[in-house]
């Protein structure tokens, strides 16, 4: 089955591969508009869902409902990914070569992007949206938690597709719950690239085992370090965004490291607005002696991505202490510092090795739509080929391509 | 062993990423100076590898042996890198979002890169040079037979790098001839990249077996495809010059696709000049009836990457026979068309689904020193992160920086 759907998706791809910008924003635009128009009908798909999901923590259900202004968001995303630049077709480094030969690096899509996430449908539209405009073809494959809704989006995807005027295979779902599917979507030769988005088992499990393409995203065991120099009122507001906004998310803050010389004035002050949001602090002992209901935390608190209203706590000795910390348990996702002191915001910037570094901001706005893309189709957490939120541009290549005169190699 | 050595070339790293360009520049002269300096004490080593490896096949002897002027072209080669603009620290995509968050995407190195490699010494300079330029460490693995020659090249760049006052161990090689290191470095947990260049059996296995990023380089069934309306003369010179310049290496041409209408009149002239050079035609029945020597070409000879003064032949219908061969039995490398046919030359160009794609040139161009970047670290044929030749940008990632007042998400 899925040897098919690649072959099919292919064929598909390859007519949109040649097509301009003009004629796959119109796809994104009819899309845009079948969202608006089947609202109820993809609000309805979405209460079965939930329905047939009464079992599930509250988190993922959190995650699996879709409202009416997630869905305004959601078009609101599309617009964003219309109005981006063509990423096809630019050339880069053109050249003559001194024998007359020109060359020039000409971006191009990657081909079939196979997709495997859980729970949240909105992935459907805004991770599809950006396979789309860079003139690629999707494979999508659902929680089983959210087979309706995923059911109705991709209806609305191939109708919007049919409408102007390609072949509807460019997007398909594999809507069979059969968890085979997700081990051959890893082994299927030809695919170009697979992406998984969701928990760490997931994750890990389609890095050690996919022979196709892969990019790893998204595990985030994430630091805010609060420097000696930090203003207490910005790194309250700041760990506080990080920990609580979003806790079930890779972007959301797992541990707090506290300047030695701060952490007297910082601590109780952090714990107090903490403790309105039900945060449970995990604190070595240190910190604990500037405060009131901390557990003790062990190594194993600091080394987990918690996905919760929990919070590690940790005094360091200086900015080298935080660094090494950070380099040690750090996911290479996002990493934030606190502090007034320029030496020390570059040497953070320049030294944490992550996909993004923040300085005197909150680790929550690692995101494709935050950072102006329009949406993302994973935040990549490894170095080669795309590093952090994955816009258009993370899903092309490019080729040589080379105009000659009859040049040959002498 | 590979343990301490990814240590130590990491402390070595981490010195020369924060490192500017001048400084990098430096270990680059020295170098070029030392290779200079110390030419007959490279070539002394280099005569001991080829009697060490008597036997040897002579086209391996040909890649292991290094010669004066082929040094003299590696010093360019180190020239051009200096040359080359800083790849690091170049920001790009910078915005200021909404909220006065600046956001970029700092150009960063790897890290650590591996690179195994086969015979040919000369990769020890022509690969580091770039890795060096980049800001990155390497641990060099050549072939056995080649050991002489690579100890006292990386004692010169161990030299080079001390004398522009960093840390030697930021180039090192694995000089022990046990097998189990090359399995080893495929294991490397931390290891930022594994590149293989060689055959492809180390390729096959390094993909197949490596937990860590490897990026695929090098095997080359490389087609000319001659149209109805290519000139003649021209078309033989490229065959002939993408056969026989070099047929040891991925970007030499193992299948000439004829347009039937043009192969009456093409094939003899090219089997008279392919004569000259000792190739030896596997052809199939319809080219063999323009042909006086051909041996009959199976399925398997189009699939074969011969690397010898081999050469499959095969007439096609038209351009879309040609492309559909390409399809099934390339292997995204190198593929020529040789026309003088606008349309078809930017169809072929466009539709090859290729690492280069020429027009009325030789595919013998596929080559980082060619291409301007003063030499290459392989030629990738995967999609993801490189493709091509890969000089100072594939040795690079990013991290996207951000600088905040305070800002949180909302």
């Amino acid at each position: 089955m899925l040897q098919s759907m690649l072959e099919s998706g292919r064929l598909a791809q390859e007519v949109v591969a040649r097509s301009n910008a003009s004629q796959r924003n119109k796809i994104l635009e009819k899309m845009a508009e079948l969202l608006k128009e089947r609202e109820a009908l993809i609000l309805e798909a979405n209460r079965k869902d939930l329905e047939n999901s009464s079992d599930l923590p509250p988190s993922l259900k959190k995650r699996l409902g879709l409202s009416a202004s997630q869905i305004a968001r959601l078009i609101d995303g599309i617009g964003v990914v219309i109005r981006q630049p063509d990423p096809l077709g630019q050339g880069e480094g053109q050249r003559r070569l001194a024998n007359g030969l020109s060359i020039e690096a000409v971006h191009v899509p990657l081909g079939v992007i196979g997709l495997i996430f859980e729970s949240r449908p909105g992935v459907a539209i805004e991770a599809t949206a950006l396979i789309v405009k860079s003139g690629n073809a999707a494979i999508l494959r659902g929680g089983h938690e959210a087979l309706e809704s995923i059911r109705v989006l991709v209806e609305c995807w191939q109708d919007a597709i049919s409408a102007s005027g390609f072949n509807r295979n460019l997007v398909q779902a594999i809507l069979d719950p059969d968890r085979r599917h997700v081990t051959d979507l890893m082994h299927l030769n030809g695919l170009d690239l697979l992406i998984p988005r969701g928990g760490p088992g997931l994750i890990q499990r389609v890095i050690r085992e996919a022979t196709v393409p892969v990019i790893e995203t998204g595990v985030g065991n994430c630091h805010v370090y609060v420097d000696e120099s930090a203003d207490i009122t910005m790194a309250v507001d700041i760990v506080t965004n990080a920990k609580v906004s979003n806790p079930g998310v890779c972007n959301a803050a797992e541990t707090v490291l506290v300047h030695r010389n701060i952490a007297e004035k910082f601590l109780p002050v952090l714990e107090q607005q903490l403790r309105r949001h039900d945060v449970v602090l995990h604190a070595d002992s240190e910190s604990r002696s500037y405060l009131s209901f901390a557990m003790p935390a062990t190594e194993e608190d600091f080394a987990t991505e918690y996905l919760s209203l929990d919070l590690a706590v940790k005094v360091v000795q200086d900015l080298d202490d935080a660094l090494r910390h950070i380099a040690q348990f750090g996911t290479k996702h996002s990493e934030a510092i606190v502090t007034n002191s320029y030496s020390h915001g570059e040497r953070f910037l320049n030294t944490v090795d992550a996909a993004v570094v923040y300085w005197n901001a909150s680790t929550r706005f690692s995101d494709g739509y935050e950072f102006g893309m329009g949406g993302e189709v994973g935040i990549s957490t490894q170095k080669l080929h795309a590093r952090g939120p994955m816009g258009l541009g993370a899903l092309t290549t490019w080729k040589w391509i080379a105009r000659g005169q009859g040049q040959i190699r002498i």
